[in-house]
């Protein structure tokens, strides 16, 4: 089997370290590595795969001569915007991380257990999707398919670390009273009705890329979506209140089946009338985990056929990092077809 | 101008010192305030309106003889069901902040803002509704009045203050690592998907307060409604994502309007497209505000007419003290006309 050449770049930033971890894990057939970022961060020396690894700075001819087939990219927007065509000429896949990529038609927008078929249609890139809409893809899927999905209310409860290390911190010294740096209001003790700048319509980006994202990779363009997201002050992992709407009725222990039955989601949903505390995913548990969790899931009877959930995922995990690996392994396979 | 002789009962709880500092803010035409709490708690000194209190113990007999006009409830829900029949029989209004009698036909349910009329067809018992209703209720009003509301999402982000001391201290705690003592998972860093236990259709009594509540309050029983409640990390200050779909179709402008007009409410939205940060109620702004906030006020594309929402109020105050000594004050107007 051939083995191939990856490169990761923004490998120092929060979800590029995250890249590295997940990669360790998950022991893809790999040649070499390389590591890339912003000339502040180049020459810096990191520890990966058991050796030692020194950051080369990002510029137009660094992967050239390197052979490299997949570039992992984890750095902004712009820096994804200049430097993804120069890795894609220099004859690598790139699987993209940033927001630059994801609704231009030509880039598939990829959660392999959701649509792995859109791998294929690539033409140099594939963009990773937001962090807050990976984790609802995998839940939605499965429902969208037997139910077909008429509308979405999305809430979110998203955690600091989906800001990067400012966000982090943020929180760690808001704990002492200390004023934010990242966010522009205090982040311990609130919440915080808004994530990226605002746009069309008053909603923020975070909002419109939920419901943009959504459309694109469930294939359903005319799905109707709403949102509203917020962060929260919690460090890992992003907690979701989804209410759906369906065009098919259906059988709550059919639905929860269906949601079990899926790759990559995990039912967590044991609640006992009357008594004191239920099973359900929460942050502080899934931080760490590679899966999507729901629970609470229950009929919405303000409609014909509705359910709410409430989903939660790892958001550099799942949200970033492994999402972005699955990707690299997905392609890899259907390489080896 | 009659002065009117008060009663506080569960004067030492976290609901019921905040109930004293409303009254000492609110200055009721009052004669004398009697404190009443728990065997536990009975012989405690209290400050309060400049002078020193002791709290006398709640027994079957404790009204008697005082000629007590209005008595205020924050004790459980079980000393309200079994005293609170027993201060009407000595006379009393009771305004009560506990569940128990929220629900029942024979007890109007009032939010001063929204519906002092039923205020007028109490027989001894007005209820005080809960936190997380009152602060949606002052919002939704208007725009039922107006547009006619046909349904509601609710996603709540709710404080911890709204669960006791014991609450506050499980997130103060959980900042060191402790483990929680109030609630069954840990608080700080995380969400819990569960206020209350468990009841119909998997839905936690604090979902089907909202629901049912919401319904009585505004006088519109068929009103589609569906909720999912969540603890977040936040001392003070619920938060609530809400998603409304009217009958009628309105103005974005006309609709700010109507919210601006209306009692109780703040407009608080400012946000400009492409600039990082916007205008919008926060819980640690809001804390110690006796009105409701809304902000992030969007049109909804999803429906042909639907608004998504974030209203903010001090949980303790408007969600439960403030609101209950309206309520007095509101009746006292009545008794004067």
């Amino acid at each position: 089997m051939k083995k191939y050449n990856v490169a990761v770049v923004g490998a120092t930033g929060m979800v590029g370290r995250k890249f590295l971890q997940v990669l360790e894990e998950r022991k893809l057939p790999v040649e070499n590595y390389y590591l890339f970022a912003s000339a502040r961060s180049a020459g810096k020396k990191v520890a990966f795969m058991g050796k030692e690894y020194t950051v080369e700075e990002l510029t137009e001819t660094c992967f050239d001569g390197k052979d490299i087939d997949i570039a992992l990219f984890s750095a902004g927007g712009g820096t994804s915007e200049k430097f993804a065509p120069v890795a894609v000429k220099a004859g690598a896949l790139v699987i993209d991380n940033s927001s630059a990529w994801r609704m231009d038609p030509k880039v598939p927008l990829v959660v392999p257990e959701v649509n792995p078929e859109d791998i294929a249609w690539n033409s140099g890139i594939i963009a990773n999707p937001n962090c807050s809409t990976i984790q609802a893809m995998v839940a939605l899927k499965p429902l969208d398919d037997k139910y077909k999905i008429k509308r979405v209310v999305y809430s979110t409860y998203q955690a600091v670390s989906g800001a990067g290390m400012g966000g982090y911190s943020d929180l760690e010294n808001g704990i002492n009273g200390d004023a934010p740096k990242k966010f522009p209001y205090p982040i311990f003790g609130n919440c915080l009705p808004q994530i990226d700048v605002f746009d069309e319509d008053d909603y923020t980006k975070e909002e419109l890329k939920m419901i943009n994202e959504t459309r694109k990779i469930l294939h359903h363009d005319d799905m109707r979506i709403t949102a509203t997201t917020v962060r929260v002050p919690v460090f890992h992992g992003h907690s979701e209140s989804i209410n759906v709407e369906f065009e098919k009725d259906y059988d709550l222990d059919d639905l929860k089946k269906t949601l079990a039955d899926f790759p990559g989601l995990i039912v967590m949903d044991e609640v006992k009338k009357g008594e004191g505390s239920g099973i359900y995913p929460m942050a502080v548990e899934i931080a760490g985990k590679d899966e999507v969790y729901v629970g609470r899931i229950r009929r919405d009877r303000s409609v014909e056929s509705g359910v709410n959930l409430w989903v939660v995922a790892d958001n550099i995990r799942k949200g970033a990092a492994t999402n972005a690996v699955q990707i690299a392994q997905k392609w890899i396979d259907m390489q080896n077809k």
